[in-house]
């Protein structure tokens, strides 16, 4: 239950360096057009768990790399995590009002002004990774823009909205939770390690852990959606059930998504077999996510 | 009026391969999720007149280069011009119904998919610039996520729908026309120089040239949408009076805004002078645009 005694530390040391990056990259409050960016950083700064910037971080210092050289595409990934829920929240998608106990950008600041908000998010994350050490850009670039794209991040949203209120198919979950968890956490992982010039085998040993941790993550995601009030998560509970999302436990029922989210992140684990003790902390992440209550 | 006889079968010759090249680019229409890769595609080759992905080979053939290795570069930029055309489209942005003569893409599509397919193209366009040569990349990816980020494509875009219903005053006018279509004409400009290799003067100076252009243009478009029926455009006319959008002939009236027009495009035509005949098919473009009539 929570965080061991020696992640918490690096967690919350990694977690400033990337507030305070955040802060540098993202156009400041009085610069026009004010209400974008108060948009942008309103949903940027509401409070997020920063998962995705630490395994990046996390991957680059396992690589045996400075992990304040992957300060940039931590960065990235976390901006365009932020697009993609300001865009899941919008009345036409999930309809949101409630993310990380706020209400969502586009209560706050209309439908107009919160898609675009996303969208700059999405092209502020390339312009963050492209001012990263020239050799590196091109391959993160490369690595972000695929997970972030059609056949991902974007494609699992449009297969979750056309799946709500059918028969929850496991193939389907899987593709879903695929392309919008899993892809951006193997992509996080992956462009630490390439940021600090990690070899080929590092890269996709770190994103064969990310694809099988993304999907534990998901399942847990959807475990939490079921088992916890709204007040905990900070975010409106029970809606998966409420709107037939295609999800694990309503593909194969609670007791066998806890499973498969034990064997998940089991599996994830075992993928850093040949990184030995540099492997530890990506293994306490894992262990504290399948274990997390929020 | 028209284009003159020798731009003609360059600007045909040069859209051919452009299309073709999108095509390749553009998951196909079976691959999942099929509703999303079919909006891709209906808004990507609705019929666009390709002028940014033009601009961006003439660049390239400007600087001395082989205009063939600014296709992907070309195709980026008409990745970003589309997507940002189906967002402008939203309902909840300028609501339009019709677009080249075609229904919107949130008409054919829905909502959702609509800010999707536009979220995915955004993300294409970055995926296709890493997968260009390693050496341009990180350049170009620059230029292409600064036009198309908070302060240029979406900060106009914003200050546009916050401009609407009130006094069209000229620096709002300027900002507005610079940030929504300026900034990426010059950037297909400049990243199609970037894309051959040119130097830091030579990119610089068609991007100036590219800012001159891009006011001129979009004056021009401004003047359209009033003199024009919506047969001709393929868009909805006269909804800029209707919407009392800030323009510039609703700024300063129509007469001052051709003169103004006139004035830019030969700025324009001034910046190339030290090109000599090199500059002779941006010149021809120049001359093309401020003599259209849709």
């Amino acid at each position: 239950m929570g965080m061991d005694s020696g992640l918490r530390p690096r967690w919350e040391s990694w977690g400033k360096q990337v507030e305070e990056a955040l802060d540098g990259f993202l156009p400041g409050e009085a610069v026009a057009p004010i209400s974008l960016h108060k948009a942008m950083r309103y949903s940027v700064f509401a409070g997020g768990k920063r998962l995705r910037p630490i395994l990046c971080l996390a991957a680059a210092e396992a690589a045996g790399g400075d992990a304040a050289v992957a300060i940039p595409a931590a960065c990235a990934v976390e901006c365009v995590h932020t697009y993609s829920l300001i865009h899941d929240d919008l009345p036409c998608m999930d309809d949101d009002d409630l993310r990380r106990g706020k209400p969502t950008c586009h209560k706050v600041f209309g439908e107009a002004v919160a898609v675009l908000a996303g969208d700059a998010l999405l092209a502020l994350a390339f312009e963050i990774l492209s001012c990263a050490g020239e050799g590196a850009a091109g391959a993160s670039v490369r690595e972000l823009a695929k997970a972030a794209g059609s056949r991902w991040l974007v494609g699992g949203q449009v297969a979750d909205m056309e799946a709500e209120g059918k028969e929850a198919d496991l193939g389907l979950v899987e593709f879903i939770h695929g392309g919008k968890t899993a892809a951006m956490i193997a992509a996080s992982l992956r462009m630490g390690a390439i940021a600090v010039g990690a070899g080929q085998d590092f890269v996709d040993l770190v994103g064969d852990f990310g694809t099988k941790l993304g999907l534990a993550f998901q399942i847990q995601d959807d475990l939490l959606d079921i088992t916890q009030s709204s007040e905990v998560l900070g975010k409106s509970a029970g809606k998966d059930e409420a709107a037939q999302k295609a999800t694990y436990p309503r593909a194969v029922g609670v007791e066998r998504a806890r499973e498969e989210a034990r064997r998940l992140t089991a599996g994830a684990i075992g993928a850093l077999r040949p990184l030995e003790e540099r492997g530890e902390v990506l293994r306490a992440i894992a262990n504290y996510l399948l274990e997390r209550e929020f």
